[in-house]
């Protein structure tokens, strides 16, 4: 919980993050909030219209509103009004987090192994028993946790942070401020085998994947998430780009500036997403297809086709309780030839 | 295979875990297998009626069966009666293992790292190269697998256990008796953004996660599994909880005690699930929903709404040779249609 | 990108790899690439007969054609004719790779902890950190990544590789020429579990997982993928198998011989699947199954029943718009009684 951190006036609030302040600028906060868990020391936020009725019962000391929500705010304590409560919480966590949890000073641990060949830049952080191989690059102000291991030339760009335990491999390249979750593998080698022999009783000749991973700036990527290298070309992330946990992705995949993808997805080999999309958890995607921009795929959907339109695609089978389920999906077999009876049905009443 | 132990007489299985024998007492046993792969030193088990004709074939020298099987058990050679053999057997394999594969005297080896701040209770063991960071607190007769991170203010409970490579993410606490396997990452960022922006060209602004994550005592915690921490309040994990391997669970999840959930499944943010529940393997639980206690959940379901009342859901599609499943499926992408046509013929008969 | 090496000439390649060369055999070339991303120096290959168009298009100095392409492909430059350009091709890659990339001088790194009960063979490599637990067992020229951990007693054979962070557990064993990558845990415990008390208000009993696993030679294994001990016999990988990316394989489970599994599938626990099969991507299949040899499961397909006859096997919802998909999936909830009413037609047809 995030608590421990000395109060501070909602005029402090106000000089650092703007809005418009209704009630008491002295007023202190010890912590942020949810409207239901709040209260007097509290600052809340109402970024949903659907959440309206907790704002009269709130206990919250301050509540970020909308100007439609000014009204209604203010008759209950302090209010701070902006046209996006919700962009406003994020930039008050990121604010809060500063204050609450600030980064320690960078210092090199003594139990890292840095090849005497990586460059190092100006205030880079990096925690104990970290490797840093030969000829990698480590920007100015990253910051590398425990037990990372960056491979041979492998690039990190100026401030980006790596949480504990994660792999960037040889000749990958990750830009400028991004965060890496812990357990997270870059790198590893694309799922690439030639067929030898007949399918029923050959085997699988390794395709040595000659690419590597480029990723932009501003991206975050969740723990244990995998992105593969490139067979020939490199696997392509681009700026701002948003993965959650648990997330493959595959050989030569390439994936537009901003979009972002829910935990448990996977794109499979040689796919292009584009920019602004949003892939939700567990969705699947196989290879060689091509997604425009702004394709919004819904949670546990499989995408089998390339998408040329923008848009919500979806394709998850409803749940029932299970025995609707049994009987429904027993049906559900015989589809093909319901339709057929149909249309002999029809046929009949024609004649 | 559970070999290498020196073998064990029924009289010995008996006094350090009950039940009634039938048979020669002095039987030496060494090793617990199932039925069908047992010879005479075996000691079996026979749990599910549904395997009972295994029973007059097997060769093992002793079973353990139900009261209603101890005549047919005892008339092919020895055998232990109790009114519930798989919990007697999984009671024999925790005596078995701790006979044949004792853990090795604790010690703290020299190569961790360690926080002069950290406090570390007494009879603790400490892998090679772990990390124990600042302030993390370790239990009493817990253990810290090689390369374990234990981040600032992290607090491991008495005798958990964690195997190699577990990162414990700063503020976040662990109960007693806990068992984590390799790879687990508990505390990274939720996945939280707030648009900025247009939804077509904006961009993504992080919201700080200022919870951690809290879990309770008895808990086991599947490879590569990832808790989140939570964004504002802690992602909480009750006591007896059991997480299978490469599960997600998002930020400010709650997960009632004693629910069991398999393999590569998945619960986006906020949702509570309640206790004594079952999660099938690879379903997904979307966000911002409510399970009620005794909901089981079966494999590849998507729940897409809160469930009010106890019982088994499911809603996967029935798999088919590829040729019957074209047909269906592409006969469901008319299914709406084909709706409509049966009223059509219907109120035509009417009339 | 596959850069920086030194150029070679076309005789050079069909000295190591053979191949019927129709065009100038001291042509350069300085990479391997795609047809449609060639140049000049770029050495290519047409697999798939559907890219046959980008044949004319391509600027590649050489491109590796079947038999039936050589005249096309000879028409427009350098080519490499072979009865298998995708095996060709791997082969190539494989060659490529150790010009470019070779592999260092095999050494033990000093910051390495080795217990001194380890058998570590000829010309192993073992990378910074890495642990090596007491009665492991290295074989002759096995390369062990950094930060990767080597249980007790565990067995990894000749020439095996091992990316950073990779976790064999105790007593298990992975066989000659594997190449394992990062975050990979071998031999964590099966999710075995037997139920003490009511269903709605027991608690869970862990079963000591009291084998191991055992891996054939010529395996592969995609990052942050989970193999599972036994729960009494061992969990066992066959030769030649390939395991992509996060993957599941549970306890007891048995994969045949040449098996190629993608990305986020998932095995629960005493499956056995036969050998020379394929498993899409996110495809899962549940506990104690059998499928033959020759199985081939599609991408997201739930596998609920053994499957006794090899072919292809698919159940995945057809995706649509997000409004089609509604409405269907809608009446997919009626379809039991859509049924009916078809039946109820048919019937007042024939009276």
């Amino acid at each position: 919980m995030n608590v421990g951190a000395s109060p501070v006036s909602l005029s402090e609030v106000i000089a650092a993050l703007g809005g418009d302040l209704h009630g008491d600028a002295a007023l202190t906060i010890s912590r942020v909030g949810p409207l239901t868990e709040a209260d007097a020391t509290t600052l809340s936020f109402l970024s949903n219209p659907r959440y309206q009725a907790q704002l009269a019962s709130t206990a919250a000391g301050c509540v970020i509103v909308a100007p439609a929500f000014a009204e209604a705010a203010s008759a209950r304590g302090a209010a701070i009004v902006t046209p996006d409560p919700y962009l406003y919480f994020a930039r008050l966590t990121q604010w809060w987090a500063a204050r609450v949890r600030p980064l320690p000073a960078a210092r090199i641990h003594p139990s890292a192994v840095i090849d005497e060949s990586a460059v190092i830049g100006e205030g880079v952080d990096i925690g104990p028993l970290a490797v840093i191989d030969a000829g990698a690059q480590i920007g100015a102000g990253a910051r590398i946790g425990a037990h990372c291991v960056i491979e041979r030339n492998a690039v990190v760009g100026a401030g980006t942070r790596l949480s504990a335990r994660v792999t960037l491999g040889f000749d990958c390249k990750i830009g400028e401020r991004c965060i890496v979750h812990s357990g997270v593998v870059i790198g590893a080698d694309g799922f690439g085998f030639a067929p030898s022999g007949s399918k029923d009783s050959g085997t699988w000749v390794k395709i040595e994947q000659l690419g590597a991973v480029s990723i932009g700036n501003d991206v975050e990527i969740g723990a244990n998430t995998c992105i593969d290298r490139g067979a020939l070309a490199d696997t392509v992330i681009g700026n701002g780009v948003k993965l959650d946990n648990l997330i493959q992705i595959g050989h030569n995949v390439r994936i537009g500036d901003h979009t972002a993808m829910a935990g448990c997805s996977a794109v499979a080999g040689s796919t292009t997403i584009g920019a602004h999309c949003t892939v939700g958890g567990a969705a699947m995607i196989i290879g060689h297809l091509n997604l425009v921009d702004g394709v919004h795929i819904s949670m546990g959907t499989a995408i089998t086709r390339s998408i040329g339109k923008p848009g919500v695609y979806s394709g998850v089978f409803p749940f029932d309780d299970n025995a609707s389920w049994e009987k429904n999906a027993a049906t559900l077999r015989q589809l093909h030839s319901l339709r057929d009876r149909i249309r002999a049905l029809e046929k009949n009443n024609q004649s």
